[in-house]
C-alpha cells in the first residue's frame, strides 16, 4: 500500500544528510563538547556552526542562540524564565487563546500562581486582532506570547504589527513568539518581528525529535529553568546533544523557503478547491493561512473515525496536535466553532516532499469515508 | 596517530546497533509517537518496547519510567519536584559535597529559596559516612539525594545501607540517587536500594547524548517542570525523542555488566600498578572505587597542562567533570585534598572497548609529559 504521509505539522521524516550528520557525532566526532581535549574542542567546533546556521536563519547572532531539548522546553524557558526574572515589575501577561499546548498550559500555571494572564481570542476565522492585544498590555505588562503561525489551522498572526506596537506603547514588556510552525515555511527575522524570544523547533524541519532552541535577544535575562553545568551559557545546563543539534544545523541548510511555499500552495489551492465541491466539508482554516496547514471538518464523522480509516488507506492525517492527543480542541473552541465542527476536524499538513498524489489518496479516502462511514 | 579515548565518564562513542536504531526512528518509523494514526502508534511501539528495556535493567516497570533529556534534566527534575510538591511538609533536605553539579547547584539554588541544605563532605578517601547522613536526616527532612558512584573518583557511595536506615528513621523522606555513573559498571535494583528516584543518562553507555530518565516510584508524586503536552504523563513534556529513546533501548540491550567490569578492573588495576611506581604521582580514587575510573594527581603539573600534552600524543583523558569546563573540582576540594593535588588531577575512564594498550600510551605520555613539563 502506497503511503501518504499528511502530518508534517506533527512531525517530519528526517532528511537523509541531517541523520548522516547525527550519525557522524554520534559515533565518529563523539566527545562531549565541553570536554576541554582537543576531540571536545572538535565536536565543539561542530556545536557552533550548528549554531551559526540556525541563528543565521533567525538573523540572529550564534551568541543569541539557545540550544534546548524541543519547542516545548523552550517555549517553558522562554514564558516561566521571563517571569521568573520580571515577577517584582509586574505581572500581566498577555498571550492568545490559540497557542500551543506548550505556551497555552504554561499560561494557566503562572495564572494559577498568581499571574494576571489575558488571553485574546480569536475570530471565527482564526484571526487575532492586533489592536486587542494592543489594549490588553498595561505598564504592569512584562511579557507578550504570540504564535506566528498556528499549529492546528495554519493561522498567521500579524506578530511584526503587534510587536511594533506593543514596543512603543510599553518597550519594557518582552516579546516572545513560537515560531515552530514557521520555521522553514516563512522568513523569520528576530529583529524585524521586533521579538525578544522566538521558539524554534528541529522536528518539525526534518531533524531529528529531540532539539530545539530559543532566541535570546542579547540584554534580555531570562532565569533558568535547570542547574548544572555551565553549558548553553548557564541557560540551559546539561551535556549538549551535539548530535541532534548538528543535524538541526543541516536541516535548517537545506531550507528553501520559496520552494517548498510554492509546493504547499500548489497542493492547498488543490485540496481546498476539491475540498469545496464535496458537500459535508467546511473548511475551518483561514484563506490567508500558511500554505502548509489546512484544517477541515467532515459534518457528522467524528475526527478519529475519520483519520483511523483514511490510515487504513495510507493516508496519515491529524485531527489536531499530537500533543493533545485527541482531547478537544482549545484552538477551534476559542475560535467559536460549533462542537460537531471541532469533533469532526481533520487536520492536513504539508512538507516539500509531498505531491498531488497524495491529495488525490486524501480525497479518495474522504470520499470513501463519507460514503461509508456517514451510514453507520 | 593512534586514539586512546580514556574520557567515557564524560561521554562514549554511539554503538553501532544503537545509531541504527536512531537512524531507523529518525528516517523510517519517524511519526510522532502521539500521533494517533498507524504510524503514530508503530513509532510509540518502539517508543515503549525501550522504556521497558530501560525499565528492565533498573528492576523497575515501565511505567515507573520518565524519559527526559539527559541526566541534568533528570537530576533537576527529582530534586525541584520534589521540594515543589513537598514543600509544606518540611523544607531539609540532606546530600553530599562530592554531587555531580546537575544536583550540587540545584541545591544550592534551593538553598537560596530558603530550603536547609545539608550537604555532607567525605573523608580524603571520598567515602561518605552513612550515619552522618542518617543523623542529618529529621522530621522535617523530604529528600536524601546521595549519587551511586562518584564522577570524578568513581567513589561508590553506600547508597543501600544509606537509604535503608533512613526509610527506618523517617519513611516519608523521598529518596533519589543520581546513578549516571553507575548504569551498565554495577547493578541497579531499585527495590533493593530503597530508591523512589534513580536518574540515569544515555550517553554514558552509548546511547546518544539527549536522552536520560527518571525513575519514579510508583506512588511518588513530583510537580513537573515543564508544562505542554501529556507526553511521560505529563511529568515531561513536549514531543518525544523517539530516536534518542529508542537508541538508549538498544544501548541497554548491549549492557553485560560483568564483561566491562572485568575489562575495567584488569585495567585499573594495570595502571594502579604502574602509577604507584611512578614517583610523581598520587592516586585521589579510593582502593574500593569503580574500576571504571582512576583519579591521580601528577604533582608540579597543572591538569591542563598535562591534559592538552597527553591529547597531543592522541590520549584524551579529563581534568574532572566535562561539565565543569576546568573550574576548581567541588569534589576533590569536600575531601580535603590539597589545592596543588586538585590542581594536578587527571581523571582517566575507562569503557568497555579500552585495552592495555591506552593504558600503555597514556603512561608513556604520563612520563614524557612528567620529564618535559616540569622542567617549565
Amino acid at each position: 500500500m502506497a503511503e501518504h504521509y499528511l502530518d508534517n505539522s506533527a512531525t517530519t521524516a528526517v532528511s537523509t544528510a541531517a541523520a548522516q550528520k547525527a550519525v557522524e557525532l554520534m559515533c565518529e566526532n563523539f566527545a562531549n563538547p565541553s570536554s576541554l581535549h582537543s576531540l571536545g574542542f572538535k565536536a565543539a567546533k561542530e556545536l557552533e556552526a550548528a549554531r551559526s546556521k540556525v541563528a543565521g536563519l533567525l538573523g540572529a547572532e550564534p551568541s543569541e542562540l539557545c540550544f534546548t531539548s524541543g519547542g516545548t522546553e523552550a517555549n517553558n524557558l522562554a514564558i516561566l524564565g521571563t517571569a521568573e526574572a520580571l515577577r517584582r515589575r509586574g505581572n500581566r501577561i498577555v498571550t492568545t487563546a490559540t497557542e500551543h499546548s506548550s505556551v497555552h498550559d504554561t499560561m494557566l500555571h503562572l495564572q494559577k500562581e498568581g499571574f494576571d494572564v489575558v488571553f485574546i481570542s480569536p475570530d471565527e476565522q482564526g484571526h487575532i486582532s492586533p489592536k486587542e492585544v494592543t489594549d490588553a498590555v498595561n505598564s504592569k505588562t512584562i511579557l507578550v506570547s504570540i504564535m506566528l503561525v498556528n499549529n492546528e489551522t495554519g493561522a498567521i498572526n500579524p506578530v511584526r504589527e503587534i510587536f511594533s506596537a506593543i514596543k512603543r506603547k510599553n518597550p519594557d514588556t518582552v516579546l516572545h513568539t513560537d515560531a515552530v510552525q514557521a520555521l522553514g515555511k516563512l522568513e523569520i527575522k528576530a529583529k524585524k518581528l521586533f521579538a525578544d524570544l522566538i521558539t524554534v523547533s528541529g522536528h518539525k524541519v526534518h531533524a531529528p525529535k529531540g532539539v530545539g532552541a530559543l532566541f535570546v535577544r542579547k540584554g534580555v535575562r531570562l532565569i533558568p529553568r535547570t542547574f548544572g553545568g555551565s553549558q548553553e551559557k548557564k541557560l540551559r545546563t546539561g551535556t549538549e546533544a551535539a548530535p541532534l543539534i548538528c543535524a538541526f544545523g543541516t536541516a535548517c541548510e537545506e531550507i528553501d523557503i520559496a520552494k517548498s511555499t510554492r509546493t504547499a500552495k500548489e497542493l492547498n489551492t488543490y485540496l481546498r478547491e476539491k475540498l469545496s465541491q464535496m458537500p459535508d466539508i467546511i473548511i475551518n482554516s483561514p484563506e490567508d493561512a500558511s500554505p502548509f496547514v489546512l484544517n477541515f471538518s467532515v459534518k457528522g464523522i467524528r475526527s478519529e473515525t475519520m483519520l483511523h480509516h483514511l490510515a487504513s488507506t495510507g493516508v496519515y492525517v491529524s485531527s489536531g496536535s499530537a500533543c493533545s492527543k485527541g482531547a478537544k480542541s482549545h484552538v477551534l473552541k476559542s475560535m467559536g466553532l460549533a462542537d460537531d465542527v471541532i469533533d469532526s476536524a481533520i487536520r492536513v499538513s504539508f512538507s516539500k516532499h509531498n505531491t498531488q498524489s497524495d491529495c488525490d489518496a486524501l480525497l479518495e479516502g474522504l470520499a470513501a469515508g463519507i460514503n461509508t462511514l456517514a451510514k453507520r
